[in-house]
């Protein structure tokens, strides 16, 4: 805790954070896994907060998903116990396992080819552990996974069954494609096929008396377009709190439910040619620029007033270099520089909060246009 | 200090910083600056480390370059009193500058416009501190600065001379154009560019009985290429320390000199697609494709044998998530993932070392193979 701090004040570039939109965006993703009755298992590697993912979690075990052993390691010792790590674990960090298994977590991994459960399975061995993993699946070609169809996935099955440090734990789905889709109705045809894919290997595996505790799903816009996700045991999301301009352009929140921002300060006038610089740069802001090539491309971010969110007067940062950011109107029109003196704070919706936000170590918590509090982040590996 | 490692236990994803490729690095830009006559002001940004900076300081006065009051605090508590901050002030960090000059330490900041120059003025009158201020000049439309030709330029020259708290020290040149350069004969043309109008301003202020003492220029690039700079004082660089592929892209110098590389651990084979998976994502690489666009197009990066440095089966980092590295050869062709066990331990040569850099907090400094030290960064601001 620290004593309040005028949004003026804040020593730039900084991460805001808008408590009212968060816990709105978190209340609305809550309440829909409620009534799916589908539980949350909060992605952490948005968030990396401890704050801010006690607010996320909504199930009894306070199971968590994280994408790094840091992560891991940060949350066990608040106590969750109930990890599941995204990021196939590399043999050689097998050691801080065990460690976690020793403080009392259960941390799950996930394995989609032989190689890698071949390797895990004699790094636990030379370890004396064993280790939970659920196979990942293929459903649309989107990153990694085994597709349910081939061989590969029965002796990949096989071989975790029969392996007395391996735990077969259950499936993983990650709807990535969700990223390309552009309505309501696609994603509602992505939850469908998912469900579908997920029903079928179910019944196999279930035929074969094989038990499947845990059939993990990610994708928060597809989770938010189904009706129905009855077959999946949680849901793996953690942008929602946040949300971003890559997230308001696919249509599923809008600009305005954006959370976290960067606060910039001008700190320059180019008059001739229309721009002005803060000192919000490639490393402020990151170099993500997950909106290019879409309809809704964001350039390096969107100005919006430190205190409404608002936009201002339709100004971007178009180019940015380590510690400089270029903010020019989307027109290329003229700026009304007399409302924005050096000096003057502004912040900055993002392309993506997760890259954005792992470059800060902290959080400014802003409440009614003030910071209450800072709130630490747990970056790294 | 800390016992050695060798490289294939090192915890990836994480730095690692090849000794004597960095030494020869640093050798060659310090042989060029005594035989011009130019010193080098080490540009901290880069590096952000105490036992680098120490390494490519070569002025009597210890002058370097910074790009944060972070890295100005961090170099000020290792006795380095002679800081340029290129990145123009907030005013409202102006308490910091103040703190900074109490322990000694005379910070230069930069300005190119008139509005700037008022409000630091009234906030270094406000704080009780005066500040010596460097005018970027604008030579050719790239980033920043003022055109010398303009009346712009005049007037804030008048408004630094008459001020009783900003003091005009000198000009600064930042020849980032040199990005755009695709030859040697290219950037020994913008050094004499750069020098003739050095020149011109320079004589225009003695003209006028005004004194210059520090005339500082940026592009390592074009230093290198440059027979005389004798008209600056000093030289700005910092990214020679360590290369990347952009820089070995531009051509003055090669893949074999890059000294900093990523360790990352394979942890999947996808026989199918044709693709390595390792735990060396956008996080651990960053999002920087600055070779984009180029001839040289180095995707995200350049997959290295992590002990010798050379390449490895022309693999390179296609696709990127948080943690996960995709790794396909160039061809498209098929991969030999006999040589490539999960758990190996790879080297990634990256687009832009600055970028790259800042997502972590330390280097793993490399001698013959092993881990000899770990050096942390300041990171921040």
């Amino acid at each position: 805790m620290m004593s309040t701090l005028p949004l003026e004040l804040v020593q730039t570039p900084c991460l805001l954070l808008d408590e009212s939109r968060m816990l709105r965006n978190i209340a609305r993703v809550t309440q829909h896994s409620e009534q799916l009755g589908v539980p949350l298992r909060p992605h952490v590697k948005t968030p990396k907060c401890a704050e801010i993912v006690r607010l996320m979690v909504n199930a009894p075990d306070r199971r968590i998903t994280v994408s790094t052993l840091a992560e891991a390691e940060f949350f066990a010792r608040l106590d969750y116990q109930n990890v599941l790590l995204t990021t196939p674990l590399a043999p050689g960090k097998i050691a801080r396992v065990a460690a976690l298994q020793r403080s009392g977590v259960e941390l799950i991994g996930v394995v989609d080819n032989m190689a890698a459960a071949l390797a895990l399975e004699q790094a636990a061995q030379g370890a004396g552990c064993g280790f939970s993993l659920l196979v990942e699946i293929n459903v649309d070609d989107f990153r990694g996974g085994v597709s349910p169809e081939s061989p590969d996935f029965d002796d990949l099955l096989s071989k975790l069954l029969g392996s007395t440090t391996l735990r077969f734990k259950g499936l993983l789905f990650y709807a990535g494609s969700s990223k390309h889709t552009r309505s309501e109705s696609e994603r509602k045809r992505i939850a469908e096929r998912y469900v579908q894919c997920a029903r079928t290997v179910l019944t196999r595996l279930k035929d074969r008396g094989i038990e499947c505790p845990i059939r993990s799903f990610g994708s928060t816009s597809v989770f938010m377009a189904a009706d129905s996700l009855e077959v999946f045991t949680e849901h793996r999301g953690g942008i929602y709190a946040f949300q971003d301009l890559f997230q308001a352009g696919l249509g599923w929140c809008t600009a305005d439910d954006i959370a976290l921002t960067v606060a910039v300060t001008i700190i320059g006038h180019d008059l001739r040619r229309k721009r002005l610089f803060t000192d919000g740069g490639a490393l402020a802001l990151s170099l993500d620029r997950s909106t290019a090539g879409t309809p809704f491309d964001a350039k390096y971010g969107r100005i919006v007033d430190a205190r409404s969110g608002v936009p201002v007067q339709d100004l971007w940062v178009s180019e940015v270099y380590q510690e400089h950011g270029i903010v020019t109107s989307a027109s290329g029109g003229p700026i009304d520089f007399a409302v924005l003196p050096i000096g003057h704070v502004l912040a900055v919706q993002v392309n993506h909060a997760d890259t954005t936000a792992a470059a800060h170590d902290r959080y400014h918590l802003v409440r009614g246009g003030v910071v209450v509090d800072v709130w630490q982040r747990v970056n790294g590996w």
